[in-house]
């Protein structure tokens, strides 16, 4: 009955974890949640009162498949700003979330047997959003992505997707790594999601090493908008009218009242962002203290993003399994690696998006249980 | 660079029209819009109201990718009160407007040569859904479709996809053939977008008729919601878990306040929606005495949905020609009928979401335009 290809596209884990979690909230218990991909914080005020205040204006009707003009302009300009570079608004194309987007770029991009190379780890979504062009995604070594890249290169390779900081790891690539990769004869197509959340030297976009690279974006993150679906992409002028067409058939467009909101994220909601952002560093900086603590490897260290993966094969090789038990038995909730490829296997992904207290308290959670059960 | 199926996908003529319509409203020339597929009410008060609540609440963060429960469950009850039924909100899933539940949907069921049964003329998109999972589109003349359509059946076809009210005639099936379609053996997948929207007797849903037939709705027309970008299916129970691994990979989740508004539509807002109807009615009757007037063709004649399509072949058979000239001398924007497939050509849709005095002036200016030109 159902299509013979659909056995490629894999669950989420972590999403059995959330829900066995749910289930023994229920029955009582108290539970430590270090497993979810989303901002803890609830959207910056400014961001809600100018989306309430489009809605009471009326703006609830279609839009331009590619964005309302206003937004694809704070966009530019936001990019151009901080990344010194100077990009046309015309570049730009607004979606609900980066998932439309993503479907739409490779759509217009890929065919049966192409080839995207990217790490693994990876976001777990990536070989999902690949394989249902007909293309095939190709997982490079996460460690040294950079370096060996071109041992994977074909003549069918039309993409090298990537991802810093990235989830699942949240380290990030240094600027001469992507300068390197942007020089390959593939199209970088670089995922900026987590850009903004990050320590030290500021994040560089692909843009700024090539005008072909392409910029998958959003305010999901840095403004902590999961719930909103906003994206965008910033793409070489010639793809804007095949997307612009793709975008019309698939999606029609982005909702009014959202993408209104979104010019004020930009015009008025970056400084409460980079607040978040600092409140991510102290826990970072937390939770990598606490892992070393109770020895678990973070190596190298994440400095992007709010993720940590540590190494747990050496306690048990299969981290669903793993991590089941840290919850049933130690009451904290974590992501399998698993979810993130091949390589994230024997490892457990910590999302530090709760407070400082609980991050303390779920890590010694952790700590005591491998203690009891391993050591 | 670019897929070579990409030329597969269509841009829609109607939004040049739209682009050229503009333009000249901004040379300072009035134009008369009769090509929109939205309703030009805003959308009902207490929905936006409600939307407002739950942004101010905080609900900005992810939700369960099949829906917060309780819009699932009003979705159920609604259905289960309007047509008779007795399903359980297990089977409905929310998603981001009925566009990303079609791709969902075909991409579950269908692979590579699968054939979709569809009616000639058919809304716009239908063929790039099903050609981007490598299925193919079959087209059954509209004219005597359920009656024709078992001449099209092979062993390749999947699904017939059915749409009651239509876009872009207007018509509906009566009930015995939505009957008779649903006991022949290929999945009814049934658009009911434009439910609701009609005169005289009540729509019928296509799971009246069998409970594996799958269909897909939204908020969009009914509630004057397009913008919102809210839509769901109500599919087999079997199908849940699949089209769950489906929405969490591509899609993640729909806006939680967003869905909140739609708890609210279903619960509080179907008066004003019936009252919206009763003016579709209105406009519907002086929409086809207005064409009948100028001598122009609409039969069958529609009853349902806010579009009514015109035969101008005996004047001018390239539909994107004349619906150009007649926007440019007469100041009037209509859909080409191309748009809608190979039958549609010859034709132009007149969409009635305006004023009493601007369709009848419209419909005025484009008699005055053909009678100067072709009598």
């Amino acid at each position: 009955m159902f299509s013979s290809k659909i056995e490629e596209i894999q669950p989420f884990l972590v999403m059995d974890i959330l829900r066995k979690a749910n289930d023994l909230e229920r029955d009582g218990k108290k539970i430590v949640h270090l497993e979810l991909g989303e901002p803890d914080f609830p959207t910056p005020k400014v961001i809600v009162e100018s989306a309430k205040k489009a809605l009471k204006d009326g703006n609830t009707h279609y839009t331009n498949s590619l964005g309302i003009l206003e937004l694809r302009k704070s966009i530019s300009d936001y990019y151009n700003e901080t990344y010194n570079l100077n990009i046309s608004s015309n570049r730009v194309i607004v979606t609900n979330g980066t998932s439309p987007a993503m479907l739409i770029l490779f759509k217009l991009l890929l065919e049966i047997d192409d080839e995207v190379i990217i790490s693994d780890p990876h976001y777990a979504c990536y070989p999902s959003f690949i394989t249902c062009t007909g293309a095939k995604p190709v997982l490079v070594p996460f460690k040294n992505f950079s370096s060996e890249v071109t041992n994977y290169i074909t003549d069918k390779t039309k993409i090298i997707l990537i991802n810093s900081p990235s989830n699942p790891t949240g380290t990030r690539l240094r600027k001469e790594e992507i300068e390197k990769l942007s020089a390959l004869h593939p199209v970088i197509v670089s995922d900026e999601i987590y850009h903004g959340i990050s320590t030290g030297i500021r994040d560089h976009s692909a843009l700024e090493f090539s005008d072909n690279s392409v910029v998958i974006n959003g305010f999901s993150k840095f403004f902590a908008m999961t719930g909103w679906r906003l994206g965008y992409m910033i793409v070489p002028e010639c793809f804007v009218r095949k997307l612009e067409i793709l975008q019309q058939n698939f999606f029609i467009s982005a909702n009014p009242f959202v993408q209104i909101a979104g010019i004020t994220a930009l015009k008025e909601a970056i400084p409460e962002a980079k607040l978040m952002n600092q409140i991510y560093t102290k826990r970072r900086k937390l939770a990598l203290e606490g892992l070393e603590s109770i020895n678990l490897e973070t190596r190298p260290h994440p400095d992007g993003a709010f993720y940590a993966l540590f190494n747990v094969s050496n306690f048990e090789k299969d981290s669903m399994k793993l991590a089941s038990e840290i919850l049933t038995s130690a009451g904290v909730a974590l992501a399998p690696g698993k979810d993130f490829g091949p390589r994230g296997e024997g490892h457990l992904r910590l999302s530090y998006c709760n407070s400082e207290e609980n991050i303390e308290k779920g890590i010694n959670l952790i700590g005591k249980f491998l203690k009891e059960k391993y050591l």
